[in-house]
């Protein structure tokens, strides 16, 4: 199936994303990293691949239109060998992230994560075992196997999800690719079919220092968005999803068994958090739900069908395969934890945020066709309150 | 030690609690009940006993001044007999729930849920377990042995903590004394000594329905509230905590081991959900997460010193001690679970605001002062908002 | 690659298992149902595929010698519709059984239960999809989408575990071809390369009555056993493996790699328990947790590196997609609970010893060999208690 | 009402317990420490107070006869300042353990471990708080609040439970006078009245270490063990339970009250494990998992009314209130780890068993008696297992 070249030109965001602070948006009031993205974690490196094919159009299920992809988020390039402390934790557990037992037990990650649609979990599993074999050829034969990490939101309003157009060897390329630095959001990778607020969502990314000095920690989260109501959505405080109700709605084809369907479609967000801050698991897991504090500040309630499901790591809290780890000391200073978390807070609010103000407007498999986001409106709404200018 | 009753009179709040539509404040979407406030899921009854003794100034350990109290809250009169669905489940867990490992492992709830400073919680639950008896006289004789839910926070700032001012008697008078109906909110039972976000704090609650239509599910929500700093404040998206940042705040004697302390008097929130949906366990475990996003609503960071403990009943759904449930049948529709899960997060924020709504400035130990929160500047800021009027 | 025929006819059970009984071995005192299996709950039926390829020797990595295969237990044969109470639970969380955090959340399952080893996770879970898919082609369409329930133990010690050879259309035809009724043991599906007590491991599973009684509930339970050190092994109550402590232990190749790697093929067992008594979620975990003080008594100490995992499921009560359930009412007779642990804690204990009696003698990848259970040597040990002739 | 002195006399047993070896009774194959007892552990403390009074007879509601009394361990003399690294664990969730959830939140211990009755706790509770404030006055003044840990099972068998017989006075002694070293075993404190697998139960307790060299570590445990059908018991593989099954049962009254009631008096085993090999909570949380093998090894099915809770610690991993940490560094080695767990299995099923060969045959309220377990039936079933020779 050839690309739907016009289409995808338009679908993708820049690489320099179009930040809350260029829309006039100030999330909190903690200082971004330079990237505002997960990546200002130094080492972190982010690899995507996306697949969008086809005109937008019937279903027609297992060929296309397809509108989906995969995110990995790497701790560092050699994460086999160099684990890193790690939880995980759900808000609501309609959802997969894989791998989370051992994670669970270990407290630590030896696995990129990745994130893909609902049913390309198995073959995006199958690829990270492939990229891991080829940089470590031992596993399995001399060396301990690998639990990937993957995990999923649902996308088929606009994509084919029975297809699985993701394949292994998309997921060997993507990793081998990942890198550190800047990184596409929006409509890239697994966020490529997603849906939030019933605007286009997909992939964003925010950071906050826990303060401006030299030194201080850094929280980098990388969402991928596809859940929350219109009427929900907060952004900065102002109720942005009741002032826009009734406009830039999905539209959705009549009469179809898809709209009938409705509740399945409903959406899922996954949330990656990387520190710099030698933080252990149990520390970790508590920055998870510091990020949900942040998902209660944009308005989420977290559905039912929801697959609200987080992993936080630190880069610098490592557990070698071989050897002795050579980390910093522990954090006991609750000074600085407390900061840490304010910081989790206010990145997963932003990186949501981020998600919406990233995406643009997409349409797919059965016509469907998700709005992006109308920056001007949100602007001038969040313009208009006073108290900004002494504040 | 005589009550200072000019501090005493002015501390309560009135029996008719300064409800937040009455200061212009309107939380979220959903409809309040008539009382706003967790008595308006039919049969919940609340007892309080309030211990204000002692006029300001220095701590006289196991003396005074005296700030503090308990409060109760009953899912029905017959707990013990007529036992509830519940769950509990924590943000962060410094702090103590006890009875917790029961309710978890049976999904009901057989005692009253009691809040109490954080030194009390031995004597309340001594006097949970003498009322218990003088209901109930078999128990430990031809009966089973209760455990009691007391759940605490710590109002050392300007209450004399280690003195145990809540006595077995004070337990077995609130609760026999426990009604339906309105209830006073603020500077009462265990809210007597509470600080949050730096304002004088305390109990608080509303209710939300999730629709206006008869028949509709209700959820109710009362809170301890001793937490958050200052600057995190948030009523209804306006960053009223930045807006104060410098006022109004705690007056702390110089030079004291208490100031340099600090942390340790860093707090917490306690909550208590209810709801007339006859939900099960798992469900209601649900709701206590959705409490938390409300919480995320109000600025909440949960610190590493905070005991952010919760917990939720249906009043509904029964586990009678003898004999067969005669529950309405469990929940199954999605919509009705969703509706219910906006509803606990409107109901959490709105308990928050109303505690520092209902609170009065109060002056305890130490000669420490913690302030009500000046009603007219909030609705001053709140009113600026031009997007109200047509919203 | 051709299958090597002498090998693999020898390393199969027959499908009448050499059950316990026969061997003189009686665990516990409940009574067996009459398959003494997992089918003994009315409903469950078992599919395998197992895959014996190339003659015992050198590995070499992607291609063979291969042992090893996939397990399927399916409730029910409508399980996408007709979903059942569920839960899981998990002793030693080194392994995966994904699709677990949508079991917790929702109480139920919807996917058939499925074994295989590490590497295979994902082409097992693809083809679980595939199956599903090619049932219910709804699926993404107008359907929601599954998350299989994928459980594995490692297999590197006699196959070729890089190569994954269970592919997703082995996995299609194991799942249709799934019945009800006895089922081959031992050197089966996911069983095939398996290890346990230092001697050949594999399926096993065993059935238990709460009583002798028309009515009584039954318990039944499959287990992939991979996991023990020799010298732990007791078998009721017998320390059959101090007494075997250095025989029949398996030779491995000497000075080769996988020598020194040693302990990555350390194991796991995976635990698969059913029942006809209409237990909720919150009971079922109740079942994994007794089902592990019947690995106990088998003297399993669950090591660091176990993926020591369990799921249970109840048949009767029921979850349709559409539709209100149709179930028995819930049990809240404490008696009957209680008899369901001890039936569970005896089917577990005895589904261990049943997998090390049906398993064969078999040598793999590296020439390794694991040998069978010397049953005559054990039988003679059990006998020799004097007080069997009176109790 | 005084003391009944004869019967108090023979209700002790000797300082120097009955131990397993002396008994011919060997658990497991790791040896034990010279006093085969949580006091192995360097450091370890234990106090306990032992309440009997009034002849046993008719029981008197509030007034008695007294069978009970309290026990405590402290991981250091100094524990709310020398903070031990600790987590809990439950089995079967019917009963308490205060405090829970702040060690689970902090991954450490800072307050003795108690137990007691069930209706007792709150007292014990409040007698810890007085000892701590008396041992550290700033507590609640510029010093921090703690959140007692207090396990319970139910004696209201043969105790006057309404009673509350164990006051903060008598807490306050136990602890002061709490010593490492041996100590006695048996009806002595929160053991005094209870009732394990129908015979007299009460404290027991064991260590192993993880081999005979220098160096190695041990883990020590102590029980209250109250639960266990008589059928169920198993005593180093043999099933005495079932050869004594209708021998030494319990007498009690004809057609009381209390023998309809039955069920309420099943019981519960609280387990609390010491080890000085510096594990983090993680690791220590695995401890209580391997306890429970070893239970199961006893025959424990657990119930559902049984309140069957963990608590592990580690007498090196430290988390001093000021200051940074002095540990050792943490584990990490795996084979270390297993041996640890090896070694909690045993010790879990030999602290069982260590308390039915220490309890004395007891009479208390409602007439009724528990028979201790006949030791020298015991002796000669376990002598006749002809392999006993040669391994």
């Amino acid at each position: 199936m050839a690309a739907s070249t016009a289409l995808a030109a338009s679908a993708f965001a820049p690489v320099r994303p179009l930040r809350a602070a260029e829309a006039g948006i100030t999330i909190g009031t903690l200082p971004p990293g330079p990237l505002d993205g997960i990546t200002d974690v130094a080492g972190v490196a982010v690899g995507q691949v996306t697949k969008i094919e086809g005109a937008a159009g019937p279903l027609v299920p297992g060929v296309g239109p397809v509108r989906t992809g995969a995110t990995f988020v790497l701790p560092n390039k050699n994460i086999w060998t160099q684990r890193v402390a790690a939880a995980t934790w759900d808000l609501n557990g309609n959802g997969e992230l894989s791998g989370a037992h051992w994670v669970e037990e270990s407290g630590f990650l030896e696995v990129p994560v990745a994130l893909t649609n609902t049913l390309n979990v198995a073959r995006v599993d199958d690829g990270v075992i492939d990229w891991l074999i080829s940089r470590w050829p031992g596993i399995g034969v001399d060396d301990d196997v690998p639990l990937p990490v993957v995990a999923e939101c649902d996308d088929q309003g606009i994509n084919d999800i029975q297809g699985r157009h993701v394949s292994p060897q998309d997921v060997v390329k993507a990793l081998d690719a990942a890198a550190t630095g800047q990184f596409p959001r929006g409509n890239v990778g697994a966020g490529t079919g997603m849906r939030a607020f019933a605007f286009k969502g997909g992939i964003g990314s925010a950071s906050r220092r826990t303060s401006a000095a030299p030194g201080a920690d850094t929280v980098g989260i990388l969402v991928n968005a596809n859940t929350g109501s219109r009427a929900e959505l907060r952004i900065d405080g102002v109720p942005i999803g009741r002032l826009l109700e009734h406009e830039y709605l999905p539209v959705y084809p009549k009469r179809s068994a898809y709209a009938a369907h409705g509740r399945a479609a409903d959406g899922s967000v996954i949330v990656v958090i990387a520190t710099d801050a030698p933080l252990e698991a149990r520390q970790l897991r508590e920055l998870c739900k510091r990020a949900v504090l942040g998902l209660g500040r944009v308005g989420l309630t977290s559905h039912v069908s929801s697959g609200d499901l987080l992993i936080a790591f630190s880069t610098t809290r490592l557990y070698p395969r071989e050897g002795p780890p050579n980390s910093p000391p522990a954090v006991y200073d609750e000074d600085r934890l407390d900061a840490l978390f304010a910081a989790t807070a206010e990145a997963a609010e932003a990186a949501v945020i981020d998600a919406l103000l990233s995406a643009r407007t997409l349409s797919g498999a059965r016509g469907i066709t998700y709005y992006g986001l109308p920056v001007e409106r949100v602007r001038h709404y969040l313009n208009e309150r006073p108290w900004r200018t002494n504040s």
